[in-house]
């Protein structure tokens, strides 16, 4: 337990209910405030007092809860280091930064920076219906996806690697390097795959790559000619 | 405090001497033992016992002594989970997976996926290089890069960049997006900019990504000309 952070032991004493998902929700520490449950708001609540601001009109009263735990500072949106804050992998892992940021730009349909709750709201589903697909394919409930299973993976969603290209994603995504078995003696198991969100961020990688390619193109010569920025802006524009 | 770590709390106690750089390396819990001082050596310690093993001949105590504190499962090598735990910037955030990958791709010269004692040296000298260039261009002492110190940075390295491209690698590279202001209420203050570890990496790959370009562009015309599979191996093979 020792490498847990005060947030993953808040979720730990509440596993009951999400164990076993490769990914879920850990809602930050809100200073004494229970916060999932909308039953308890009072309203009107200013922003920034503690209190649960009360759910929109026709909103889910579960993802308002959700939304409202991850939004710690009640300014109303989430921001990328509330989104780390709170997404944790199946063995506990926070999600990296470049998920939450990728996540983050996906939803942030209004370009603030930031999601509302409509924009938390699309991200969550988009997230549940990622963890159906890892669930499907990690064939052996490893809690990671590798080798077989990567294949398999990307071959449904259409792209039929070479070895050697799956082999590039597989080291680039991977938890911990491939070539070793190390096992740390205290806190979360090391898995030589993927956890949940760097499986996501490979596959969402591997699908702005093609499209990319695709588009530049455009005579379908199955080559694209670059010079050194686009080169370069290619690969920074990618998750 | 309530997101720091328990390794965090150990270090902010020991932070007398290393206080305000832009990164550092915070011993893991290790059990009880003292970690950093080899005078308490019990010689011999068989492996995986606790205890610190006497340093090979001729290593720098000091540094012998951070090597021990980060191996906490006493293997005798630095695997890429203890290298996280023990890897954090100026801000306390800790390195990013991507950052330690890189870190240990670039010292595993044996290609173990760890680090030995005299790969570890190499590495720790590397990082402290990179905490001199750090510092020089974090001229407003913010603890973090950004737009013109970035510019100025990379300038230096012999990459002069496009304005557009200078926003992607900032943008890419932020620890937070650039067009949020936002401020956790707690925790580790986000900044705009790139912490320590983002930076190395950004610099990192503009320079593997540049000499890439240069190794395609056998004819020095300016362009490169790629099929599907060279377009995803040179994007997938940068760190």
């Amino acid at each position: 337990m020792s490498y847990l952070n005060p947030n993953q032991n808040v979720s730990r004493r509440r596993s009951s209910f999400n164990a076993g998902l490769p990914a879920q929700i850990v809602p930050s520490y809100t200073g004494g405030v229970n916060p999932g449950y909308p039953d308890s708001v009072q309203y009107p609540n200013p922003p920034g007092t503690f209190g649960i601001p009360a759910p929109p009109p026709g909103a889910d009263p579960v993802l308002w809860g959700w939304f409202t735990a991850v939004d710690t500072d009640r300014s109303g949106s989430i921001y990328v280091d509330e989104l780390q804050r709170a997404l944790v992998n199946g063995n506990w892992s926070p999600f990296d930064l470049d998920t939450c940021k990728m996540l983050l730009n996906i939803f942030d349909v209004r370009k603030t920076g930031s999601l509302s709750f409509q924009e938390f709201c699309g991200m969550w589903k988009y997230i549940q219906e990622w963890q159906n697909v890892f669930r499907h394919f990690d064939t052996d409930s490893s809690g990671s996806i590798e080798g077989e299973e990567l294949a398999n993976a990307l071959g449904r969603f259409g792209y039929r690697l070479t070895p050697y290209l799956l082999s590039l994603v597989e080291t680039k995504y991977a938890t911990v390097p491939l070539n070793q078995s190390h096992q740390p003696l205290y806190g979360p198991r090391a898995t030589a795959g993927m956890t949940f969100d760097r499986f996501v961020r490979a596959c969402v990688v591997i699908k702005t790559l093609t499209e990319t390619f695709q588009s530049l193109d455009v005579n379908r010569t199955g080559r694209v000619s670059l010079d050194y920025e686009q080169f370069l802006a290619v690969i920074l524009s990618s998750p």
